[in-house]
Parts: C-alpha cells; sequence; structure tokens
C-alpha cells in the first residue's frame, strides 16, 4: 500500500481548490494581486518532476500546457511564469502565474514579494468558478 | 522564410554554452554560487511553452526531465528548482537549478538574489566541459 495522497498543509492554506485533472489538484492563491494557479500531482511522496513515473510525467506536461492555454485566453498577460520551486514546501507543484508588465511585482518573480492580498470571499469563490469551467472545457 | 535563431544579448552576456540538444542550447549560468544550467529552445520568436509546435513541446519536456536527471546526479542536490520567467529576458528559456538548503539564496529562488559571482575562467571551462560530457551521455 501507498501511502495516500494529501496536500500541504501550507498550500492548503494558501489557496483555494479549483479542481482535479487527471494528475493534478489545481488550486489559486489566495492572493488578488496575481492570477496566480498551483497545479500539483495527487501523488504521495514526490518531489522532484524526476521522480514521477513515465506516465505521470507525461501527463503533468500535458496539464502544465492545457492550464497554461486556460491562464492565456482568461487573463491575456503580457507573460506566463511557470516554475516548480519547492525549496519551503517541497510536495510536487508547479506555479503557472499570469503576469502583466503592470503588475505590482513586475519584472521580479512573485514568489517572496510582499504580502499576499486575500481575494474578499465572494471574489474568491467567483474566481475559482470560472476557472474551474474553463478547466472543464479541456 | 522563418527568421533564424539566436541567443538574446544577456543571455548570451550571463552564461557560458555548454552544448546543443535536440531542441535547446544548453547554458551554464556564470554564477559560481549556484549550479544553474538554462535550456533555450534553438527557435526564434518563441517566448512560452504553449507557443512551441506540438513536437517540439514534447522535444522541450524530455530535454527538460533529462538535464534535470544530469543535474541531480552531477551535484546531488537538496532540491531542483525548474522555473521559466522571461519577465526580462523573454526569449523562452528555462532555468534549472540544483539548490541546497546551505547555498546563498535558500530558501529563495535565485532570481534576482544578490551579485553574480563569476567563475574564474579555468573553473567555468571546466565546469561547462564535465556538463557537455554529462549531457552527451544522454
Amino acid at each position: 500500500m501507498s501511502e495516500p495522497f494529501s496536500l500541504h498543509p501550507q498550500l492548503a492554506g494558501d489557496t483555494a481548490p479549483v479542481g482535479d485533472l487527471g494528475l493534478s489538484r489545481v488550486l489559486l492563491m489566495n492572493d488578488s494581486r496575481f492570477p496566480w494557479l498551483i497545479l500539483t500531482p495527487r501523488r504521495a511522496g514526490i518531489r522532484e518532476f524526476i521522480e514521477l513515473s513515465e506516465p505521470d510525467q507525461a501527463t503533468m506536461w500535458r496539464e502544465i500546457l492545457d492550464v497554461s492555454r486556460v491562464v492565456q485566453a482568461l487573463y491575456k498577460p503580457d507573460k506566463l511564469n511557470t516554475c516548480a520551486i519547492g525549496n519551503r514546501v517541497p510536495q510536487l507543484h508547479v506555479h503557472i502565474v499570469a503576469r502583466f508588465a503592470a503588475d505590482a511585482a513586475w519584472p521580479a518573480p512573485v514568489f517572496g514579494f510582499g504580502t499576499a492580498r486575500p481575494y474578499a470571499p465572494d471574489a474568491l469563490a467567483a474566481e475559482t468558478a470560472r476557472l474551474s469551467a474553463a478547466l472543464g472545457h479541456l
């Protein structure tokens, strides 16, 4: 028996769930400064892409590209930022962030930049619903 | 006729060439604080993964994973960081950085962290040769 997947408490605390793709749980970072999604494969004990099985690696990439297309279409950013870091939260998770030349952190990366500005509860629910619908069309 | 590939001057200036894979040019960031590779697809005008053709997308992922395995084997880092940002240099390029809990920036990302410490010329030549040999075994 392998251990079950569970979301790292810090990831769970910082985000709202959007939905599950074939492999990944999709999360919205609760920081209204940036349209900021996170994909985390629903596999226990995985820290790196190269630790995923080959089929999971292929699915991971397809889901990164699919979510990138959705983010591109919804937000029309100046640039996508796609990052797997995990120095603080080792559970493999991929940030996909819609960046704008006018956003608060530009051109710096968003990671560790200033203080998150949480969405109002209604806005968070609306945004996750909008994303969930867009991902449902994949 | 499509425009030819050329490396963005800032990427060229900050790095030393390691070699070419099927799609990507592999570069070593000239910053001895971190084992830090960059892959950039030899395609003109591409800023995002989703702008690559489907075959190039597949090759890009294989090369990211292959280089990640080489970096993991050579440096035995505590964590790999894999990031495509490009806010300053829009030409698509992927950072693959070997991170250590004892490195200068840990746990922060390396991007924009302090000032690069260039390798001594001999050390830079030795490191690119070592990486080139390791990538040659792919």
